[in-house]
């Protein structure tokens, strides 16, 4: 029985929720996985936590109207650091929102998390992109797992693909479709829609933000390409490294002189070794379209691994999205009951001394005047 | 460290002993993978066994020759039955040639391997597709592993994708190219080429064989959609049961026709839960082009699984070759020596009992019988 803590109680955290919830049976028939999700904590949406247990549909309820501090009979108050420090979970699930040039809070959280010995499951592109090789270390350090598959392409398989499925060969490049935003916005200008109508139907339908950058310019794509560096390459790379151009100058000429020499603009985020380096980049690239990546349209993710024993293999799906991202805790959840079974950690018999959560209370008291101030 | 009997040394067996001799170092350093190749054995190449393990340089220099039974300092003369039961092995790799009607004498080999306590990992269609059920639980009942990654796609993920990738889903629906050769020639005859010259190309650069049913008529397909069935949707289902029909009727017209509606002709092998019951077919099925599996070209194979929580994910690679399949062999390695490595049964103090040896080998002198007839 896994007791998990769920930092972050937005989409991707209530997607897991309502997986956990409906497929208690199925996990436990089939995988012998239980669960016990024993705290949420949410900026937004509350906190709550008891060491028995709280009850998902009731958590999902005072969820929606951002009461979760109303949790009856629950311990309520605790912020992230708390629920991370404090509960008697074994599992800290992060899933609280991305930021890419700090990484904060979540960075905080993830150590948290580590040094109270705790696995740590997370969807945050932030801290793994950026501090990967020290997440990784620590989670060593204090032999619990640090899984990430989410990080990528949401549930569908990238990292876990790499690590179990295609073992023992050497990884030389990774190409694919990592922004699921501006391959729909590409494929519509297919339909002869200009950048702007196409954008503007990607915002209409939740898929863009109203300021589009991260997605349009290439920094989501850019944080991915970065976790495949380090996790899959071992690279020692930084983000500024990755040679990055958006999708902003694509015109409709441009797309239609492609099909018209069969080929299609796609952006491509790719990593690659090159002599002794690792080298990446996110830009358009004109595919031919025998290219199994030229085929992947609209929101759908792809990456494409190259290795030395099984040639390519290309790997197609959905890239986001609430249960799709959800699923990919789980799968990971299910890969820490594989091998961590027995290895998991008893709760810690004491709360962690005093001056380490003051100091943790503290720092998060700055990080949400900044949260607050970014319009969070 | 793993001791490894291969029985079946053709251009799988070599494969997979060409990728251990290239990458000790690497499965050593990366994969805390160590083996030692004690036994081989091949009905035309011959056969040796030394328990303290052989030389692969050796070996594959003399399988050239069909000199194994030359190794110097080796024991010889040893049959397949004997290799398997009477050798140090703790793993046998059953690489022999497939025989989809009676499955022999694979069948009888993963019998004796699990039967003495080994691990079995295969290529082999044969018994895996007409006798997973016997063979899964008699494996489980020794409790040893069955594995059997590359009776599918080769080393491209497909069994251990759903199992370690996809796991938590249910998988509702598995379709895809599980044939290299119709799916080469299917490819060229959108060149224009006529069936009979795509086809002459496919036998003249050794995809397709002299006799092409086992390709065209689409066996080959069944036998990987019913493993598909049983192994992934715990199908109680023949082989006979596969409403099967191959590529020999489409002509160049029905290809171009299908290319003017945007459209493309595959060869589909399909697996499906409809109600309680599970479906199978393997026909050509005309697909849209923004079908990911529309775009699969030439010898490359595929396969989309439709799953509950994670949607449609597509996995596309190669489906043949010896590198590729030697791999598969690879990878099965690789999982159990993840999830088994204290597991691995101690090898066995004393031979096998008489009779059953004595037994074993008048069965295999009737099979030889039988497939030399056949012109094997």
């Amino acid at each position: 029985m896994y007791k998990l803590a769920i930092v972050g109680f937005g989409v991707v955290g209530q997607g897991l929720a309502e997986i956990l919830l409906e497929h208690r049976e199925r996990l436990k028939k089939e995988h012998g996985f239980e669960y016990s999700v024993v705290a949420v904590s949410d900026f937004v949406k509350g906190a709550a936590y008891d060491p028995k247990g709280l009850d998902l549909a009731k958590l999902l309820a005072l969820a929606k109207e951002n009461g979760i501090s109303q949790y009856p009979g629950a311990k309520t108050g605790w912020n992230a650091i708390d629920t991370i420090v404090k509960s008697n979970a074994d599992v800290v699930v992060e899933a609280t929102y991305t930021d890419i040039k700090t990484a904060e809070p979540a960075y905080s959280h993830f150590k948290a998390a580590l040094n109270s010995g705790k696995h740590l499951v997370t969807t945050n592109k932030g801290p793994t992109a950026l501090f990967f090789r020290e997440v990784a270390a620590l989670a060593k350090s204090k032999k619990v797992q640090f899984r990430y598959e989410g990080t990528v392409m949401s549930g569908t398989p990238a990292l876990n693909l790499v690590a179990l499925c295609l073992a023992g060969n050497e990884i030389r490049e990774i190409r694919g479709i990592v922004n699921g935003t501006t391959n729909f916005i590409l494929t519509n200008m297919e339909k002869r829609k200009s950048y702007a109508d196409a954008l503007k139907e990607a915002q209409d339908l939740g898929f863009a933000e109203a300021v589009p950058d991260a997605d349009v310019e290439g920094f989501d794509a850019m944080a991915k390409v970065v976790i495949l560096a380090k996790a899959v390459m071992g690279a020692d790379l930084k983000v500024a490294d990755v040679d990055r151009t958006g999708i902003t100058r694509i015109t409709l000429d441009d797309i239609n002189n492609a099909k018209a020499e069969g080929k299609r603009w796609k952006l491509i985020g790719r990593v690659a070794r090159e002599g002794g380096a690792v080298r990446a980049s996110v830009r358009p690239e004109k595919l031919d379209v025998a290219d199994p990546l030229a085929g992947v349209g609209g929101a759908t993710n792809a990456l494409t691994f190259s290795t030395d024993l099984i040639r390519n293999v290309t790997i197609i799906g959905p890239g986001a999205g609430k249960i799709e991202t959800g699923y990919s805790i789980l799968v990971d959840l299910l890969a820490i009951n594989r091998t961590a079974p027995a290895a998991r950690p008893a709760a810690p018999k004491k709360p962690a001394p005093k001056k380490t959560a003051k100091k943790a209370a503290k720092r998060m008291k700055k990080i949400r005047k900044r949260a607050k101030k970014a319009g969070r």
